[in-house]
This record gives structure tokens, C-alpha cells and sequence, in this order.
């Protein structure tokens, strides 16, 4: 029997496009129970010769170069939102208003206040709302998830979370958009260590006070379109915070583009009373466990490849490794698993809010250099 | 403009199947410079019910019962063949007759003379032909070729290379078809043995002579349509070789499927006379490489991830690193790239037939207890 | 031609004292430049059965029960206190007023003001004094250090320093001289944080501005002479703090006895603008060297045990790794060269005082809950 | 009460000399339930000048520089051989029949003859005799056997040892006397893969069959003392065999002197029906072990640095890893225990021949191109 079909529209065609087409055209090769048969109606963007071409590329039916007359469609059901952060409130309450589920790229938005017009506009509309922290869909993520929740690891003292990347170390890098306040929001504080907060939030509990500090290493670079004149980079290349959580733990997080070397090292420790946890995702198969039994336990490496870990029943069989992209592809199952519950997804768009308004603390912290309290 | 179509029958929709035709779809998405765009037009397998099934889940636009029947066909130009070894004789000298191209799941064939009629066939016919040892087109053992190619690690003084794998240790585990000589051919040997095989005569040379063991430590399994009976398992479990190479190297290779907690532990280790490469299926993004230089050496990890790396510019940014199934993507690339060239890929069936040789002397010396000489 | 003699007396025997113990007896037989013969004289402590037995299992000629009696005596060349922090003070400021060279375990003291009394005392008496912050001279970091002052990672942007243990985890452990505050002067702050700041102030720079947490999980525990009662813990489980240095890095620095199954993890991570460095002290013979040199750069893993390497000359050949007590033996080795030379070691009593600078910053910032600068 | 002591006269005061000598320095420190009291008497030696500053260096009361007057001594108790392995043979013998216990470098001898003869007079003379495979006494491989012992990995199938150095892999690297067969008896066979045999033995089980090759890379060196002339290698630079054991394990075993990068990489895998083991010298404080119990199974690194742990209580406490020296420390402390159990140690001379007739097989196996039964 034929799977009902949902229209997707997607906004934006760039790096996060591209996942998340290649998310919609291959869950339903691999995930068997999927709810619905999702369709890649229309893609959205500005420059008309440059969104052709994506909708090509990337398999998408249509293209439009107007975001407002695709929210307007009635045949579209589901708008993916995959445009730089700013635009990231107008397109999603368009789209609320317009009764379509969201799925949204993180952060939610660049400003805490945006973020909750966002959440408000789509919990009114009763769509159901997601955003794409697509690192929770990584099937150790996932693992280190259940292993917590069913007290493997006991009672949490310990979170350090450090997304390390180095793409900006070189001073003759150009100012790209992401290096400006305005576009970006923020640096590599809602670019990466957003990622691990979103992380810290999902495994271990909420942050309840925060000291942190933003650096600015180098604070001009050539502009992209004219090399030989600077402009000022106003986000920070580096933002590192202390974190107390509600029940007890503390925290390190941090974010950088200064570290040289780390290309993608999105790693997390967590340190419980019964054992410990550790993740990174350039080796994103595996999960490290440590339970604490006596002189011979150690920290073993899993391979999280097997059939009966969550995710990986879909695709190969143990010890064959998935990659990056695989966490779109869940990402978005679980999405439209939850359209067809009616249960909300997570992390929502009240997650964004929430994970938002520690950001926000952490940026007021940096500035007042003190602790800020998240309320 | 748009590009000039090729179409696809594949035979056999199995494990094989979901891997290449997850190449075929994927192929087109993310290689830019893919000089045809492959249709998935039939798929062909034995048993209606599921050949159809996996037609729609698959993605090929028609299905059919019969390979004869698909390869009769004007519209095809490549058949792939995705079913057991004991059948890829026929389907091979029937597609070559028929002016298709042909890319062959390995082993190319269970016997020796199959392989050298299959190669005979294709070369006569002037198509091109490819042997899927998929892993060459890792992305990291690419770079070790190119590496090697230039010079970097010296001469070669050392190969190990073993193929580790455990599905079969529960004496339980019934008596598949992949335990049954009739069937299989072989059992490690030709299995994931012949992996090793393929990967150091792409990196190393070629052996020369051999000394092999071949060893079924349970020979007798639960029957899987009878559990209460026992079949005879005539392949081997482990399948153990010294090996002497034409340019004066030594090596070691093994494949079994007794190791204990290695599910896929493909891993080679090559010691030349300024450095080392070493390299592991379950982290295939990763390459070891070691250059000799002074006190201040030692083995570094590159992460294949880079733009600049073979085939990784097609995907994701430096760190993001990919899956298994992206050596098939790269493998059915190579073969498009081949047929516009008009150049034999590589491995061609005729890799694919002097690697069976090498496969076939060491069942012959595994059986007469001494070396045995490639010839 | 025999050396010149030089006469030892230990205070303390505990756990530092057997480390320091085996140093002196070593250092002699594998540093074959040392400038003198150290001479195990005598070794002071409180209980005369105890001390005497230590004697004569450590190797000491005599014992005394009374430290002011060994450094009154004129024999006596060096003093070399191994007592818990509560007693540094008065036993250095005796010591360097009977002009003995001092040798002190970490931390200087258990206060600043005492810290700073030593350091002037030593100072203004001429002698030589130094600190035992032997992670110094483990041959892995002294060649971070070389290779940091060459300049092969450039400037530093980033460090990373965490030592963790795991060895109070268990509420029923008992609270143990380390966990009173009378006596340990602070937890896992002075014990192991300190460690990882002189490590920093070693490597990166001089700390400028801190932003700390100190957290206590247990706060009572069972007595150790009477586990049916319970006594209040009064110092840090874990300290964790932001730190700025002087040359613009930033920096996070944690001690914990709350990660449950690191046993003696004290890692570093510094990235440069040129490269990166990596080094654990649970795998004290390698460091992990990133150079940035285009795609196929990559963490390196170097064995620290060529006979070019500091300190490993005198041990064995590559490949043979060498164990914690032997940063001891490289200590004593220093701190004789340093009295040869009259020359002050690094680190000296100036660098005790102006690490427990740092630390009671660390401390004032964790109760006020602000930045708080080091001045 | 004081312990009684022991005498002894050590032989050779080379590399092995200087490791032999520290361990009989150590052993009375840290091991406090040893026996006797080891008295460090006599060095000898053939060259008075070099044996006499040895005799210093390394702690012994005198020296001799003809090796039948020390074994003709009445007060030494125990004669420890440090000489090359041509040199074995008469000094044991002598001792044996002087009624002295005897420690022996390995290999036991360089021809299986002269072992033979050296374990029946030994036998024959009642004495305790061991031979130094210092590595049965590295802590990890210690817990590897009680482990294997107590049936945690279950029936083994698999044992691949490998030792692998690259100290000649320079052409230019004199022909220095382990490159001599009539000096050294072979080459990276006895000296290397001799230790992996032991420990197969000591782990797995006894050779019955062994298939093997022996290589000489680079046949001809510069002579040491006239680099301008090339002289002969007339022993093996890598030795390769497959074994049977007894118990139906497989083997993979291997000692070379030409894998660039690794410098004393001694690794072995053991794979059983219920785990895996696995072991590098490198890092020989830890232990890989897999015990299999479903899908989040993962080898796991034991440290093996606590006191519950073989010989470690010894030392230091959990985290703090020991060096490659201590494993002569265990060995001379089972062999004063032995001496005073009167109950022979392991490995014996016993052990040392039938080590030794697997050698043997395996050169005669490569030396004919078969197949050779170990009887």
C-alpha cells in the first residue's frame, strides 16, 4: 500500500541544502516503517540561474526565488529551513501562520527575542516545529542517550563539551558572512558550541548559571570581495564558558576556530558516578563507555554498527560505518515520525529557545565578565 | 546542457543490490563532473515478489525475472552484477556478448577457470570491464596509493594485511549459503581474504609465490530452514597466508570470521624504506602515515577529509567524514569515467582474474602443505 | 676521579618520599654526567618506628624524628621536604636560614603568605631552591617545551589542561588528610589543578585573569579512624577555571577526583597558529604533535624514548618506554646540575609563589563568583 | 629480622647487563615479601678496564674478568648470564655443575644442541634455572594470562604476534655483531620473534607445525671498524611463520627489523570464543580486552596500574605507569621466590629448549619450503 505523500519546500540551497537533500531523497530508501512518503516539491532562493541549478542538482522538483509565494502554496506541507540565521524568524512565522510543519536549521535564530516569536508563533499554530541538531541523530549520540537514561552511568558530576575546528586560524582568510555579527549572530559561539551546549542539554540537564569569555583573535581579515581592503570581524573566534546545571553537574563548554588541527572535534566527556561517556565526531561511530567494575574496567570503544542500535538497523551491517550526512537522514525521519504521531520532536523549537537563552547568558557573561544566571 | 543517459540493469538486489543501487542514485547528486547521467532501469532477480519490492525501495524504474531477459534488452548498456560468485560467469559472458558493459560484484568468479573465461569474454568483446573491490575507492586508501606512487614511504619491504571479522563464532549460527562451497566458492578466503589480496596487489605488487593455511574450526552448523539438523560447513573459517612479491616484499594476509570482537577489521600495515602506511576499515577516513625524519617522527592520522584528497571534494567540508557506502558511489564514478575514456578501469577482470590466481594457489598450498608458485 | 659528595636529608617518607627516595638512588646510576655524588643521609620523621623502618627500605644511612635536628646539622647539604603542605613553611625557612640547598614537594604552601616567606627566605639565604613540580621533566613535555620555544607551533592561541582521577567517587570513601582543609590547604585544586597550572605557566605564559568554579559533590564522609561517624569535607571535589594569559591565549584548566575512570588523566592540549600539541601523562612517553602542513598533515604520535630526546640518553634504547617515578630522578638530576652551576632551577620557589598566586585567585574568584586578576 | 642473603655474580655487564644489574638494585625496595636479600657480589667481565667502571656504575661490590673464577666462588649463590647467546652454553653448564641457581638471557642458547644441553645439566644438577623473557612479568601480560587462565576469553582460535623494530633499515647501519651468525645465531628470529614465541607459549599453547620464511634485505654492511669495507649479514632481517598449536589455535608470528616507524612495537593479538586480548610493549601498561556481551561490547583499555593488579602494589597507585625495566624487577623477584619455594619458575630451561626447537623448525622451514612438525 502506497505511503501518503507530504510536500516539502526547502529554503535555502548551500552547504545545509545540500544535507538535507540528500536527507529527503534517501530516507525513504532506508528507513522501512517511515510514516509518509516525503516528496521534494520545491526549493527557495534568491538568484534565480544559481536555485535552478540546485533544484537539479539536488533533486528538487521546482524551484521559486521567493520564500513568501512557496509558504503561500497550499500543497506544501513541510517548510525546511536552511538559510543563514537571520531570515531564520520571518520564514518560519510565515510558515507557522501558513499551518506547515518546520524543520529549521540551528541556532533558531540570532537573537534570544527572535527565537521566542519563533517558538510562540509555531506552538500557537500547533504545527510541529523542529530544529536540526542533527548530532543527537548520530547513532552513539543516540546510545549514550538510552546508556544515561537507564542509569548506566549513575548520577552526572561532569560535562565538558569543546568543538574544536581551525578554518580561520590562517589571518589571510577572508571576512566571510559568518565572521559578521549582523548575518551570523555570533561566531563560533552559535555556530558550534551551540552544538554541544544542544548536546549537554539533551544528555545531562539544564544549565542554570554560566561564566564565560569571547575572544576575538584577529579582528580584521580582507574582504572576500576585495582582498586588498580589511574589514572588522565583530563575532568571536573563540567562546569558552564554566556551566552549572540544575541538578548538581558542572560544565566547560567551548567553541573555537583557533584550534589548530581539529577539523571537526565535536567531542564530549561525561563523567558520572557509575561510569563515563565520551563522543567525538570525527570518529562518529563510535562511542567510548567506562563502567566502573573493580580493577579491570577500562573505557571500551563500541562500535555503535550494530543492527539493534538506534538508527543503524537501516543501513549496513556491523561494522560498517556511516557517515556525517546519516544524521540528517535520521534527523528528518524522526521528524516526520513525529508528524505522524503529533508529538512533538526534539529538540523543538522551545529547545532552540531554551538553548538560545543560555547562549545569550553566555554573551552577557562574556561582557559583564560575571556569572549570569539562565532564567 | 544536459548529459547523455546510460542505462542500468542490475542483477541481484541483495546486500550487493542496496549498495550499488545507493551508488547509482547518489553518483549523479554530489560527482559534478559525472560525464553521463545513470538511469536505474531494471533490476533483476529470481523471485517476483521481491524483486519488485526492492525494485520500488531500491529506485529502478522496472523489474524482470529473468537476467537473459535484461541482458537481450537494446536500451541497456551496463549490467551490474550483484548476485553470488557461482553465478557471475554466465551473466558476464552473456553480457559481454551482448556489447555491455560490466561491473561484477567480487569474487569475480568461484573458480579460477570461470575468472579467466570471464575476462577472455569481455576483453574479446571490447567492452569495459570492472571487478567491485569497492575499498580501493576509499578515499584513504586512494591517498595511500598516491603516496606510495610517489615515492614517499621508499620501497617496500612489508604488507600485513588482515581482514577481521566474528559473525560466525557462536557455533550456533546456522549454515548460510556463504558456508557452502557449492554456493560461496570459498569461505574467508574468498570473501574478505580476497579484499587484502586485491589491496596489496594495488599498493604493494604482484605475489609471487605463497604459503597458506586454511582452517574451518566448526565444521558442522544448524541447518537455517531446519535447526534441529546439522550441515557439513566445507569452507574455510580462516584462511591464513605468507606471501613473496615480485618487487622483493614480504607479506601476511588472513581473513577470518573467528576474531572475537572485530566486525569488520579491514586493516592493512606497509613498511617501506622511508615510511609506513597503515589503514582500518572501521576508521576509513583515516590514514596512518609515518615519514621517517629524524627523532621527532612518529605515525600522524590524517583525516582523509580534506577537498584536496581523492573523491572527498564531491562531499561534505574537512572533518565530516563519510561511510562505507560512498566506496561503491566512488567505484561506480570510476567506471562511468572509464566507459567516456574509453579506458579500462581498475581492477579490470583482469585483476580480477590474477587475483583469483593468487586465491586459487593458496587453496592449493593450504591443501599440499608447501609453497606454491604464481603461474 | 670521584665526585664531590653532597649530603641528603629527606623530611617526610610517605608516598613523596619513597618517589623522591628511589630518585637519589637512581639518579646516580644513569646520569652519568652528574656533577656530584648524592648521599642518602638521613630521613626525618615524626613516629621513630615508622621512620626507621623507611630508612632502611628507602635507603637512607640514619633517620631522626625531629626535622630541626637534621638541619641543624652541618653535614648536611640539602634538605628535601616531602611533608604534607601544612608544614613547608617552617621547615623551608629553617633550612634556607642554615644556608641548605632546598628541594620542596608541590604546592610551596598551603597559603600565599607562606608561599611568598619561602620564596624570600630562600632568596635572601642564596641557596638554591626548587619546586617538585616533576611533570616538568617527564622527556615528553621538556621537548613540547623545546619545540614550543623553537617556535614550530607558533603563537599560542589555546590550552587545555585537565587532570582528572576518579579515586573519592565513592561516597564511602573515607575523608582522608587530602579532603580536611586544616591540612591539604585545598583538593583537587592544590593536589592537581596546580599541576596542570605550572604545566601551563611552564609552556604558554603567565596567567593574567581567572573565572573559576570550585565544587564539593560529597560534603561529609565516613571518619577514617571511626567510619560510624562522619566528618565534613571541606575542600574542592573539582576545581574548574577560565583563565587569560599574558600573551593573549586563553585558557581552561580543571582538577577533579569525580571522572570516574580516569585514574591520573593529566592532559594538555595547546594549539598554536601553526600547530598543536597533545600530551598525557597516562601515556607519559609519547606527545602528540600536529605541524600544519596542508592536507595530509595530521596529529603525529611521538615515542619520546630516542636517546636524542631530553633525559632519555641515559635510559634505554627506542621504543622502551620509561615510568612516572623516573620524572623524579630528572628532578634531582636539574636540581644538582642547578647547584653545580649556581644556577636557580625552574621551576624555583618564585614560580611556587607565583602558581599559588594564581591558585588563591582561583579560589577568591570561585567564592565571589567573578573574574579576579593576578596582580 | 633481617632477610638471609643471597650472592650474586652477574656475566656480561652490556645493555642487558645494565637492566639485569637496576633490577637487582630495585627488587629489595619495592618488593616487600621478597625472600631474601639479593647481594650484588660480582660483575664479570673480559676486559678489566670496562668491567671495572661497569662494576661502579651499576652497583657491584667487584669485578672479575674471567667468568670460571667468579662460578668457582663459594659464596655466590646464583649466576646471572647477561653475554651474547654463543657464550651461554659453557657458562651455564659450568654453573650448574657448581651447584649455583641460574638466571639466563635469551635466547638459551644459538642452537637447539646446546640448549638441550645446557636444560640437562641444569636438571640434572637440582638447581633453579630461569630464562629472562622479561616480558611473562610486564604487568598486562600477566593479567592477560590469569584472564586466558580463569576462561574469560574462552577456547582461543587466533594468536598473531608481531615484533617489529627499524633500527637497520638504513643501508648505511654497520654490520654490527647481531647481523653475525656465528656471534648472534640468527637474527631478528632469536632475537625477536623468540620473545612472541614465548609468550604464544605461554599464552596459547604449544607449536606443533610451522611454516616459515626468513629474508635478508640487505645483504652486505659496512663493517663497524672500517666503514669503507662491506661485510656479510648472513642472519635473517624479518622471519615470518605461520603456526598450529596444539590446542587448534592458528598463529600468525613475526620479527623484523625493517617496519620504518615501529621501534619496539611487540603487539599480539589472542582471539578467543568468548574475547579478545590484545598487547603492544609500546604502551605495556595497558590491556586491550573484548569479552563479548552483545552490541555495546568494545575492547576496552585496562589500565593495569592497580594494586590488585600483578606485582603493581608494588609501585605507585592507579594512573601511574611503570617502564620497560620493571619487567626485570618481576622476573628476578619470581626467581628468588622460586629459589626459595624450591619450585621452579616459568619460563624455564626447560621452556628455553622447547623454544628453542620451534626456532629451529621455523629456519628449517624456510630453509626447505615446507612444512616442519615441531618434535
Amino acid at each position: 500500500m502506497a505511503k501518503k505523500k507530504l510536500n516539502i519546500a526547502m529554503i535555502g540551497y548551500d552547504f545545509m541544502g545540500r544535507a538535507h537533500s540528500n536527507a529527503w531523497r534517501q530516507v525513504g530508501r532506508f528507513m522501512a516503517d517511515l510514516p509518509y512518503e516525503p516528496v521534494m516539491k520545491v526549493v527557495a532562493g534568491r538568484t534565480e540561474a544559481k536555485v535552478k541549478e540546485a533544484a537539479e542538482r539536488l533533486g528538487w522538483e521546482e524551484y521559486a526565488t521567493r520564500w513568501e509565494d512557496v509558504i503561500a502554496r497550499k500543497d506544501i506541507d513541510i517548510i525546511d529551513i536552511c538559510t543563514p540565521g537571520d531570515s531564520h524568524m520571518p520564514i518560519a512565522i510565515a510558515a507557522a501562520q501558513a499551518k506547515k510543519h518546520i524543520l529549521c536549521e540551528k541556532p533558531l535564530a540570532n537573537t534570544l527575542a527572535d527565537a521566542e516569536q519563533m517558538w510562540k508563533a509555531a506552538a500557537k499554530a500547533g504545527v510541529m516545529h523542529m530544529l536540526c541538531h542533527n548530532y543527537r541523530r548520530c547513532p552513539a549520540v543516540a546510545l549514550a542517550k538510552q546508556l544515561i537514561d537507564a542509569g548506566k552511568i549513575g548520577k552526572i558530576y561532569h560535562y565538558r563539551g569543546t568543538y574544536l575546528q581551525d578554518w580561520i586560524v590562517d589571518p589571510a582568510f577572508p571576512r566571510v558572512w559568518r565572521l559578521v555579527k549582523s548575518r551570523a549572530g555570533s561566531g563560533s559561539l552559535g555556530d558550534i558550541l551551540s552544538h554541544t551546549m544542544d548536546l549537554s542539554r539533551y544528555l545531562v540537564g539544564e544549565p542554570v548559571e554560566v561564566s564565560a569569555l569571547l575572544e576575538t583573535f584577529i579582528t580584521e581579515r580582507p574582504l572576500p570581495d576585495n582582498p586588498s581592503k580589511k574589514g572588522a570581524v565583530d563575532v568571536d573566534d573563540a567562546a569558552l564558558s564554566l556551566v552549572r546545571y540544575d541538578n548538581g553537574a558542572v560544565g566547560y563548554l567551548e567553541g573555537t576556530r583557533f584550534a589548530t588541527g581539529r577539523k571537526n572535534y565535536n567531542r564530549f566527556e561525561i563523567n558520572g558516578a557509575k561510569g563515563s561517556i565520551v563522543w567525538d565526531l570525527e570518529q562518529l561511530n563510535d562511542l567510548q563507555l567506562y563502567i566502573e567494575e573493580g580493577p579491570n574496567s577500562g573505557f571500551r570503544t563500541i562500535s555503535v554498527t550494530d543492527g539493534k542500535h538506534p538508527y543503524v538497523g537501516a543501513w549496513w551491517p556491523p561494522g560498517h560505518i556511516i557517515g556525517y550526512e546519516h544524521s540528517f537522514t535520521h534527523t528528518v525521519y524522526d521528524f516526520l515520525c513525529a508528524i505522524a504521531a503529533q508529538k512533538l520532536p526534539s529538540p523543538s523549537f522551545e529547545d532552540g529557545y531554551k538553548n538560545q537563552r543560555v547562549l545569550d547568558a553566555i554573551e552577557r557573561s562574556a561582557r559583564d565578565g560575571k556569572w549570569v544566571k539562565i532564567e
